[in-house]
C-alpha cells in the first residue's frame, strides 16, 4: 500500500481488553481456553506483555458490582480493576492501564487517590473508565435502598468528576521543593484546598498525593446515552463505545465532535474507541469456522440468562424460543439503556425470534473477522472514515487476541498506520493528548 | 549461643514498614535520605526486595485520610496502600503485603473485593490493617457532617468486619468446578448469599471473587484502646501496637490472651506485633550519634506541629516552650486516644517541658539501638518474655532498615530464632496461623 506524504494515514489507537477467556460467555469451555482466566495471574500477565510487545496504547479492564448465580462465568470470580492494574504497573513499562470504576458506589476522595496512586506507580500510565453502574442489584451490595435512576446517576457522575479533577489539582506540578538544606518540603502557595460543597458531595481536600508525569489519570467515559455523551464532552479524554456498523459509528463520532465544539474543546482532544471482537485466520472461511466453533459452546439456556441480564434479570425462558422476540415494555431501561434499545430495534427491524436474539447477544459475530489483511483493511477503513480513533480489542476466540497482536498489528505498522514503538512514556502521550495544566497554575 | 532442643526458642516474626524516608518527620532532609521516598517507585521496590531477601513475614503500609499544610511531609504525597501493595505483588514472590484501610470511610463490598483481589494477585499474601481513622478532618473529605466518636467507630468496625468476613465466604473453596465437557462452571450449592442487614450496613452479596490460597486476607487490628482490643479479640489474626516498655508490652500481651480465651480462641491464634524503630551501628556510641544526627533535623516548630496533630491540630506554639507541658483537657481524645493518654501521663510523671514532650514525640529515641548483637538481644528478650510475637520494624535513620535486614536478621537466624527461608508461600503460613475454614463448609 503506497503512502502519500502530503496526506498521511490516520494513526490507529489500540487497547486490549482483559476479561476472562476471550470469545463469549462460554469460551472458558473452549479447548484452547484457560478456564480460570478471570482470576489467573499468569494469564493476565502474559496478555499484558503480549499487548505491550505489540505497542498497544492501553489495557482495559471492565467491571461490575453485582452478580448472581446466572451471571456470566467470568464475572463470578474476577480481579478487581484497580488492584489488577496496579499489579500490572510493575509487570509492564509503557502500556496504559485503564480500569472501570463506578461513580454511583464510591467516594471521590478514595477514587481520586487510588487512580492517582496507580498513575504514580506506573509513572503516568493510568486511566479511569468512568461508569455509573447499570446493574440494579448493585444497590443491595452498598447499603442503598435503591439504584439511582439513569439521569440521576449521570448528575452524580458529573459532580463526582468535578470533585475528582479538583482534588487532582491540589498540588501544582512544582509544589514539592524538598530542599534538604532549608528544610522546605513544599511551597505553601502551590497547595490548594478544594472545599467543594455540592448537591451530592462535600469534599474539602487537599488530596494526599501530587500530580503525576501525565498530570492526572486519563478519563474514559463508557455510556452511549445522551447523558453519557454529555459527561464525556465536558470531562472525558476518551470514550469507549460499541457501534454495530460503520455508519452508526460515524454518526456517533460526528455527534461527539459537535458536543466537543459546543464545550469549546478542540477537535482531537477526545479519542473515541470502538469495542470490537476479532478473529484472525489464514482464510476467511477458517475464521468463520473458528467463530462457529466458539459460538457452539453457548447453550440456549446460557444465552437466555445472558439476555436477561440486560433486562433486569428477566426470565426469558417463559417465552417460546422460535416465536418473535416478545414485547417486554421498558424493562431494564434504567440499566443498559442504549443496549436494550438496540436489541429491541434490531429484533423488530430484522423480525428475529427470541432464540436468534439471545444467541446473537450471547455470542455476537465478531465485527472484524478474516485474514490478517482483511482485518487490517477493516480497521483502517473505520479510522479513515472517521468512524473512530481506535479500537479496544477483544479476541473472538481464546487465541484470537494473540493472533491479532502478532499478525494484524505488523501489517498496520507496515502500512504506516500504527506505531512501531512507543514515542512517549505516558498514556497521555500514546493518545496524543495535551498535558492538562493545573487550574491554579493557569490563574497565577 | 547454645540451644536446647527440649526448650526451643520462640520464633520471631518480622514486618517492615513502608512510610517515607525512615527516621522521623524530617528524615527526608538527611544526607542519606531519598527525599521523595513516600512517592518513589524505586525506593519502595528496593525496600520490598530488601525485606524479602531477609525473609520478613510482611510489608506494612500505614495510612491517613486527611492532611493539611502542617502534616508530616511524607503524609502529604504518598502512595495509596492497596494500589502500592498490588504493584508490589508482582515485584515480590513470598513476602506478605499488609495495608491500612479505614472502616469509617469505606464500603465493605469494595474493601472485601480489593483485599481479596490483592490476595489472589499475590497468591495468598494479603493482609488488611483495620483502622477506624483517628483524624477528625477525614469527615470533610468524605461528605460527612462529623467524624464518628470513638465508641461508634468501633461498633461500625465490628459490623464492617462481620460483613467482610461473610462476603469472603461467598464461595466455598471448591465451588469453581470449571468442567469444560459438561459446561458446569460452578457448583450452585457452594455459592452463598450473605443478605446482611445490620445497624450500619445492608449487603446482599455474593462477592464477585472467590477464596484465595490462604482462604481470606489476614486481618490486622491497630487500635490499642479497649474498643480496639475487643474488635481484635473477636476478629483479628494479628495486632499492630506500640508499647513503650517491655513491662507495658507484657501487660498488653497478657490482656489480649485473656480476651482471646474469653472468645473461645486458642492461644497463638492471634499474633502481636510491636511497632519499633531501630538503629544499628558498629558500636552503641555510633548508634547514639546516628540517632542524634537524625533528631537534629527536626526543628522545634516542626515538633510542635507534629504534637498538635495528635491533639486535633491544637496550636502548641502559644505556650512557653520551657514551662511544664500545658493542661489541654480532653482535646484530641476522640482521635488518637491511647497516644494522647500516654503523652499526657508521660509528661506528668517525668515533669517534662513542652519542648521536651514535642521533640520526644516528633523524634523518639529508637526502642532498639546499638550493635547488631545488642539489637538482636533486645528483640529476643521481648519475645522470650512474651511481650510480643514479633515486630514491625522502621529504620531510625534512612539507612537503618537495610542495616537491620543485613546485620541483625542473620544473627537471629544463627541463633535459631528466625527463619532462614520461607517454609510456606502464604502470609498465613508465615504467621503460623490455621487455615480459616469456610463457614458454610463447616455446617454442611
Amino acid at each position: 500500500m503506497s503512502q502519500s506524504t502530503t496526506n498521511p494515514q490516520r494513526q490507529i489507537h489500540l487497547g486490549a481488553i482483559i476479561q476472562g477467556a476471550s470469545g463469549n460467555m462460554s469460551a472458558w469451555r473452549h479447548p484452547d481456553a484457560i478456564a480460570d482466566a478471570s482470576i489467573n495471574v499468569n494469564f493476565v500477565r502474559e496478555l499484558a506483555r503480549e499487548a505491550e510487545n505489540a505497542k498497544f496504547d492501553l489495557l482495559f479492564v471492565a467491571d461490575g458490582l453485582h452478580i448472581n448465580a446466572k451471571s456470566i462465568p467470568h464475572f463470578l470470580n474476577r480481579f478487581e480493576p484497580l488492584t489488577l492494574l496496579s499489579a500490572l504497573a510493575f509487570a509492564t513499562t509503557r502500556i496504559g492501564l485503564v480500569g472501570t470504576l463506578s461513580t454511583s458506589y464510591s467516594d471521590p476522595f478514595t477514587v481520586a487517590r487510588q487512580f492517582s496512586s496507580l498513575d504514580h506507580l506506573s509513572d503516568g500510565r493510568a486511566g479511569w473508565n468512568v461508569v455509573t453502574s447499570p446493574l440494579e442489584g448493585s444497590a443491595k451490595n452498598f447499603s442503598r435502598d435503591k439504584h439511582p435512576e439513569h439521569a440521576l446517576r449521570y448528575r452524580i457522575a458529573s459532580e463526582f468528576l468535578d470533585v475528582t479533577k479538583g482534588l487532582w489539582d491540589s498540588w501544582e506540578d512544582d509544589a514539592f521543593v524538598r530542599d534538604k538544606a532549608s528544610g522546605v518540603f513544599f511551597d505553601p502557595d502551590k497547595l490548594h484546598v478544594l472545599n467543594h460543597a455540592g448537591e451530592f458531595f462535600s469534599v474539602a481536600g487537599p488530596l494526599n498525593i501530587g500530580r503525576s508525569r501525565q498530570g492526572r489519570p486519563i478519563l474514559f467515559q463508557a455510556g452511549a446515552s445522551d447523558d453519557g455523551k454529555a459527561v464525556a464532552a465536558s470531562h472525558a479524554d476518551a470514550i469507549y463505545t460499541r457501534q454495530e456498523t460503520i455508519g452508526l459509528a460515524q454518526a456517533f463520532y460526528g455527534d461527539v465532535q459537535k458536543r466537543l465544539a459546543a464545550h469549546g474543546r478542540a477537535a482531537g482532544s477526545l479519542k473515541i474507541f470502538q469495542g470490537i471482537s476479532v478473529i484472525v485466520a489464514d482464510s476467511a472461511v477458517q475464521a468463520e469456522d473458528q467463530y462457529r466453533e466458539t459460538a457452539r459452546l453457548v447453550t440456549i439456556e446460557n444465552a437466555l440468562d445472558y439476555l436477561g441480564r440486560y433486562f433486569d434479570h428477566h426470565d426469558f425462558s417463559q417465552y417460546p424460543l422460535d416465536a418473535p422476540f416478545p414485547d417486554i415494555g421498558e424493562l431494564g431501561s434504567n440499566q443498559f439503556r442504549s443496549t436494550t434499545d438496540a436489541i429491541k430495534r434490531n429484533a423488530a427491524e430484522r423480525r428475529l425470534t427470541l432464540r436468534e436474539v439471545a444467541l446473537e447477544a450471547a455470542t455476537p459475530r465478531p465485527s472484524f473477522l478474516g485474514t490478517p489483511e482483511q482485518v487490517a483493511d477493516g480497521l483502517q477503513a473505520w479510522v479513515e472514515a472517521r468512524a473512530t480513533d481506535g479500537f479496544i480489542v477483544r479476541g473472538g476466540t481464546p487465541l484470537a487476541f494473540t493472533e491479532f497482536a502478532r499478525k494484524v498489528v505488523p501489517i498496520l505498522q507496515e502500512r504506516g498506520a500504527y506505531r512501531r514503538d512507543y514515542a512517549g512514556t505516558t498514556l497521555r502521550e500514546h493518545l496524543g493528548l495535551d498535558y492538562p495544566v493545573n487550574r491554579y497554575a493557569l490563574t497565577a
